[in-house]
């Protein structure tokens, strides 16, 4: 064990681990593989909240049946390079990966490809596809919508999603990821800083005499979490669950917090083949450049360090792969538990 | 003359005053007519930095030669619903134009289109092209990259553009369209603010000592405003330069930061016609329950109003074409001048 009351735990332990509990649970042996994998990886990655920290509760969703192990996406509408799937209430991260690549094979034949996905359930760390269609060449925008948890601007009653937003580019052998909630902070973060009775780095919402504040316990008791950039996140987050609803004829934000558990998600997947552009041979090199400018910045004070999104994700998964993931030990005995 | 100086003209004067003075600096009639019409419907709309304002630079910008007048865009590249052109350094608002009406039209031949226009410039107010796809019928994304005028997050200088994203969905007769950059405050907002000696309602970025502040002199000063959500908009930005560089094939911000003028910009237009949905005839009906929840919002105090996406633009419109458009005296004088 180590200090903080955290446990490392190897990758390859992880996901067997996982793996056991989703056979245990009635998964398919596939589809038992590609959960673990995913859960592990978002793990190794740095990314916990969506990875070990969240395994339990998705167990808890098989067992109450928000989440059908077994239901797999089906067509409901092509024209061209846009296709509408239903995701018939199954496993968020399955119905996710087959629509990132059903979006890339669009890509493949149209150029540009979409599948907007009803139905379907939290898809966890949506980077994961963005990944997912960049290493394949692609470019990706993608989005989901979610249940009510920010007040509009001006507001106090939560009607709107975090919406998170993902845009992967190839880098290298790597991606570029963007994958960003419309919140300035999840409530997941907020927590682990109220737990850690730390103040947030810049202002995250409302207290409930209507001021802005960094102290997480505050908003947590508001419910008035900022939008990114005031009433510019806000519009965004309208936009991208308007955008969600319309495309996949799936439920809105609206209708999702009137269910008992967040299920029943709209998604967007968008693919761009750039190996068919016409400037295909020198986008390394745009991309390159443009990095090369960006890493230049003069930073601002002397433990600022300018990283572009993804790059911290990439400095987490070398260090947890060699060391193994840092789990609360409490978290870890709860998912022994499962087995 | 009204009061604080500014002179209400009616639209229809605007717009023949706006097209005497393009057709006296050699446009074609059906380029003057356009332009024209696009300055005096931006500033109907209340968009009056990209309106009325902007129109003696958009003059300027012609005779020193950075925008060719007469310029119309080329086919680079195609490739199903992706096509790449090559704006020529036309005016940009006859690009931009030009391009939606591609996309649109890609849109119905594959379900999505997506153009990439190169070698462009600015393209004025972003609304504009969403507004012109949403009445027509289809969804809209797209976003202009610009030049460098905001730090990278933890750095102090310029080298990410606020790269203007917008996002519009067809209501009603209208639409709804959210016109974001990705900084909180336009640097043409702060310096309204400054001549007034108003503080931003909220932190517009760093002073000189590197301290948040609402001071926008300060700001101007320090030429470091913030990106929406700190850390997220600046990301955000870098992926829409990435983006809009690698799939037009053309200039990125840092190399726009270069030229004596921004010019030479590169966008994306991307459209979706939501007729060949399967779910086509529901439509209209999922956006009016999404805005009907919405609107439903408690206000958080009572001066706020809840109001969505290009919202106050119409009311803008209303009181701006029955009482005329309110100009700075001194700007009017200025394009009378130009005549």
């Amino acid at each position: 064990m180590q200090q903080n009351g955290t446990t490392n735990i190897m990758a390859d332990t992880m996901k067997a681990v996982f793996k056991s509990i989703l056979l245990k649970h009635g998964f398919e042996n596939d589809k038992a593989e590609t959960c673990a994998a995913i859960f592990t990886a978002n793990s190794v990655d740095g990314i916990y909240t969506h990875g070990v920290n969240r395994f339990p509760r998705f167990i808890e969703y098989i067992q109450k049946g928000y989440v059908d192990k077994d239901a797999i996406l089906s067509l409901q509408n092509k024209c061209g390079g846009i296709q509408q799937w239903n995701g018939n209430m199954g496993p968020g991260i399955l119905n996710a990966i087959h629509a990132t690549g059903i979006a890339t094979a669009l890509a493949n034949e149209f150029g540009i490809g979409c599948v907007a996905l009803s139905n379907t359930n939290h898809w966890m760390r949506g980077g994961t596809y963005g990944w997912q269609a960049a290493k394949a060449g692609y470019v990706f925008i993608g989005w989901t919508n979610t249940t009510a948890l920010m007040p509009a601007w001006g507001a106090k009653d939560a009607r709107l999603g975090n919406n998170p937003l993902v845009i992967a580019i190839p880098y290298k052998d790597e991606a570029i990821v963007l994958d960003m909630a419309m919140s300035q902070y999840s409530f997941g973060a907020m927590e682990q800083s109220a737990i850690k009775q730390e103040s947030l780095s810049v202002f995250g919402g409302f207290d409930t005499a209507g001021e802005l504040t960094k102290d997480p316990s505050a908003i947590i008791q508001s419910k008035r979490p900022l939008p990114i950039g005031y009433w510019k996140g806000a519009g965004l987050s309208l936009l991208l669950d308007l955008l969600a609803a319309i495309l996949s004829g799936g439920l809105a934000t609206h209708q999702i917090k009137n269910k008992k558990a967040e299920a029943g998600l709209s998604q967007v997947f968008i693919a761009i083949d750039i190996s068919k552009l016409g400037n295909s041979s020198a986008i390394a090199g745009i991309i390159e450049n443009i990095i090369n400018d960006y890493k230049q910045s003069v930073p601002a004070g002397e433990k600022d360090t300018i990283t572009w999104p993804g790059e911290r994700v990439l400095a987490a998964r070398e260090k947890n792969l060699a060391n193994g993931i840092p789990v609360v030990t409490g978290i870890w005995q709860q998912i022994l538990q499962l087995q």
